[in-house]
């Protein structure tokens, strides 16, 4: 008796055979090389496979080295579990990435076990990505850095078959990518100044974390160095929504230009009563996960706070962008500590968003990869194919 | 003194000359040839444009020839207007309709007056389709069948530069494709069931307009032949929402599986009213033209009817489906009298609804263009890039 696996790809094998395949038409061209400039250093002398073949995913878990020491009230840590992924089909190779900071309560070991269940070989077609991640969301009710991974490496893979980055696919203009936001640390205050100083000629917008009782001597010393627009997370911080608008109408007094998720995530009455009152933008950040909570986000929330590893990918996101625009919000991207991966990724979607909170490949000591770029503070996003990556030689597996 | 396209001629090779371009990068690779399988009957001796090149737009009106006499409560006619459009660029050919009913209020003048104002070669990359038909929608306030035909022709071209029809870059599983209704038009009972008959064979679903004092011996006349499922379309036709509530009791009892627009667009509330009793799904068509009626419809219909000519296109009208799929919405396809150009076009979205009224092409005798087929009554995606059409050899122009 044939297992399942063994089913499914004798299946597979017939019904290419037949000019059919399952569940998707297979790509009817002669299969290419992998046409990405610069090269894929992974696998240079692999042969090209001709003929039917069904994708292949592999993954390592890769631990990210902070540059700095990441403080907040509950915990400090120097390194992000992050586990990469690659999906191989017909000599092209897609790039995907999980990053699990402790908050999102995902581990190396919670991604890999969902990969473990992950069987793309029962597709025939890579471009059947709506069947392929309904299938791949179905597999457990979390896991969303698990399935954003996932979602990046089909990505890569289907715009390295179609020869264009996102960006264009989606219809996007590269020169509309805005500035990303680059986050100051809560620290002494001289280490605030110098880091201030340091970011002055390198970002047009700064990011701080609010929330505790040395806010607006947070914003005061980073305001003794620049006058640079100023976005403030409170991470849910404040407790009290009138000392909550009282604090928004002073940081708007001192440049800031918006404020990421001012109260707690179940405080919806609140938030809409601040929302309505605010001189400020208020994004959702915890709030927002997935698509359904774009729709509650209205009257809220001004804008959402959209990032991979919250929403399961590149395809969430984008449908999320569309549906906040739709429902008259704005739009800020955001990212973890990642390698450029996934903040590549993510960038596709920048020229479509009001904040690009992309910074999580800066933070980081031992990125696997080039991608987007910088360029007097704004994103530069790669012309390559897919999410715009190449392998670092330097960092190349052995 | 310049005047304005002069302007814009220097310009843009200034910048192209500096590796620039105004408003998008313009594309790397070489241009290549138009790879569309079939060829491009149009036009196949032309040479391929080697160097910086503009985006060109060309159009002709073009009747559209019914096969049977369309009549409703108000007129009859024996053809549509129908404007034809075709961008060329780097030797690949786009192309794209409007049709213009007359309840739509447009015409071939307002249709060519619009087209007259585009001008396409300020962009340098058709790619930038957010930006580009973002001023298209610009130039005026309504004509939207003119903007749909822009819209279909610069998807069918990017689509062919991408070499992969718009189903597989949107990720849909072109199997998924349903069932199209076919219109059974009002007549005697002898030529109802004649027709119906015709139609038993051919299609899974029928549809039939109502909102008339015979609605019931219509449908009735349907049933001796068939036990199809049938949709059916009131056009607002119904004034009482009791009465209408009970005929949609009574059509539910016969085999009816959706009703479109009961009621009159302004009736907010009645319409929301019968919606919340309805037993069976509550569509809107005249109250639904573009991306903002798809909010507005929540709490008032069970689904949206999307059509490109009253949304500008594929654009928006994928914008819509995901907006309506974000808001909980159920999604109808449906088309004007149109060649397989504009019915193909709006195809490449049919993977993602519930239901589509794709029948246009099958109700005129001069269609231009092979494109979408049709299969025991559902809907053949064909596997060429873009919107996936070819000229007809025998309506070639001279």
């Amino acid at each position: 008796m044939q297992n399942r696996r063994e089913f499914l790809k004798v299946a597979g094998l017939a019904a290419v055979g037949a000019g059919l395949a399952i569940g998707c038409k297979p790509r009817q061209e002669p299969p290419k090389p992998d046409d990405q400039p610069g090269g894929d250093t992974l696998k240079p002398a692999e042969p090209v496979i001709v003929g039917p073949c069904r994708m292949k995913l592999r993954y390592y878990p890769y631990e990210l080295q902070l540059q700095h020491t990441f403080t907040v009230s509950s915990y400090s840590r120097n390194t992000t579990p992050d586990v990469q992924v690659e999906i191989e089909y017909q000599g092209y190779t897609g790039y995907g990435e999980a990053s699990m900071p402790p908050y999102l309560g995902q581990s190396v070991d919670s991604v890999t076990a969902f990969l473990e269940k992950v069987n793309l070989e029962q597709f025939a077609d890579p471009f059947c990505l709506e069947d392929i991640l309904a299938y791949v969301d179905s597999l457990s009710p979390g896991d969303s850095a698990a399935k954003a991974a996932v979602d990046i490496a089909l990505h890569d893979l289907v715009g390295k078959m179609l020869g264009a980055p996102w960006y264009r696919i989606w219809g996007y203009n590269p020169a509309k990518a805005p500035s990303t936001t680059f986050t100051i640390g809560i620290d002494t205050p001289e280490v605030v100044k110098e880091k201030t100083q340091e970011c002055v000629d390198r970002f047009n917008i700064l990011k701080v974390k609010v929330g505790t009782d040395s806010d607006k001597e947070m914003i005061n010393t980073i305001r003794s160095v620049t006058d640079l627009p100023i976005a403030v997370d409170a991470n849910q911080g404040w407790t009290d929504r009138f000392k909550a608008l009282d604090m928004i109408y002073w940081l708007r007094d001192n440049g800031i230009v918006m404020v990421e998720q001012p109260l707690a995530v179940n405080r919806i009455d609140d938030l809409a009563w601040l929302r309505e009152r605010s001189p400020l933008p208020v994004f959702g950040d915890e709030s927002i996960q997935g698509l359904d909570d774009v729709r509650r986000a209205v009257g809220v929330f001004d804008g959402v706070n959209i990032k991979l590893m919250k929403c399961g990918g590149m395809r969430n996101a984008h449908k999320m962008v569309d549906l906040a625009r739709g429902l008259g919000l704005k739009v800020m991207l955001g990212c973890m500590t990642e390698t450029s991966c996934a903040v590549s990724a993510a960038a596709q979607l920048s020229p479509a968003v009001d904040f690009a909170d992309l910074d999580g490949n800066l933070l980081i000591s031992n990125d696997l990869f080039e991608g987007v770029g910088l360029h007097e503070g704004k994103l530069v996003l790669p012309g390559r194919p897919g999410i715009g990556v190449v392998k670092r030689a330097s960092t190349e597996e052995s």
